[in-house]
């Protein structure tokens, strides 16, 4: 691997998961903003780096990789320790199923683009597109605290962090940002907060900017 | 590995992806079905299986896996040959991250259940769910498309199948059922046919029951 860039936005839960595993890794990546507000993901430069023109983009070297599942399994793959995914088969499987539940099945349907749709294309008024986003995003966190209560020990699986945990931390930050309550998932706030309290995913945390777009 | 259950549904895009994945490695699993249209789903066998109340699931011995992307990462360590991901990390994470826009981004956005809610909660009729469903399948098959002609040969990634061509059939199947017009994207139907061109993929395909539910 050479030098690090990450095509990254402040608010985007996906690059806050991928600037988690790095942060894991010890790794250093130059982060460029993109401005989902302003429309940058748009521009012909972003949609030359992912068709997409969605965040997070990992440049290395020539290789442009989108997708953050996809740019985490390649930082596990590139720099194994600490690792972030489970020694078995089993384990790696059941991780990646946890991962999945928010990046698959809730982060997806509470995309900025997806709101704006439900607005502007479909009529919707704010109740209605909060009440969308409670509703997905309780389904998958319910799911996972059930996951939670089968494998769960001090993370979502056992006593180790692992790619299910650098899912789930953005999720419940989008979740208190929407209003919804959390009471249901003690689970999961034990797991934020043990994500929390591990020194280097300060860093990785959402950060305003001075001029916010 | 013991002897595998799949819980599936016939016309579930996901479960299909799981299909070829054990076709592709040779493998059989006893298929039981769990009608997604009379809601079996949420039977409690079937949320015990899977809290999410989807499928499929893959049983092997004590081991309930659901979220297909999973599923199939699963059966490639399980059964490494014929491989479904490049041997270098930078290809497995390209054929992932392709994976990924269909798994992610276009697939959960025409679920039943999406569906459903745009219906039943959300007041839109059937043009403007179509259109929704044709908004999203149309920027995923272009960025997939825009893939295709950078790392694709006679598949999505090279000459070789690979999971991300899983995640494209089925999609295309369901674009054909909803009638998007697929005149834009040649390359993904070159594909589609090269994976219909191998012997062991019709097993997988979506046969109706005699008595559909």
């Amino acid at each position: 691997m050479g030098a690090l860039v990450l095509h990254d936005y402040w608010r985007s839960s996906a690059a806050w998961r991928v600037r988690l595993a790095l942060a894991a890794k010890g790794q250093e990546a130059t982060r460029l903003p993109v401005s989902l507000l302003a429309g940058d993901q748009r521009s012909p430069a972003h949609l030359a780096r992912n068709p997409q023109g969605l965040v997070p983009v990992l440049e290395d070297g020539p290789l442009l990789l989108s997708q953050s599942l996809a740019i985490i399994e390649y930082i596990e793959e590139s720099f194994p320790e600490p690792p972030l995914l489970p020694a078995d088969a089993a384990g790696r499987a059941l991780v990646r199923s946890a991962a999945l539940v928010i990046a698959a099945d809730v982060h997806p349907l509470g995309n900025l683009r997806v709101q704006r749709w439900l607005r502007d294309r479909m009529g919707q008024d704010d109740d209605a597109v909060t009440l969308w986003l409670h509703h997905w995003m309780a389904d998958g966190l319910s799911a996972l605290e059930e996951f939670a209560a089968r494998h769960g020990g001090q993370f979502l699986f056992g006593d180790r962090i692992s790619i299910a945990d650098l899912c789930l931390v953005p999720q419940l930050y989008n979740a208190r940002r929407f209003g919804l309550q959390l009471d249901d998932y003690p689970r999961l706030l034990a797991v934020d907060m043990a994500v929390a309290a591990l020194p280097w995913s300060a860093a990785a945390r959402p950060q305003e900017p001075l001029n916010p777009t």
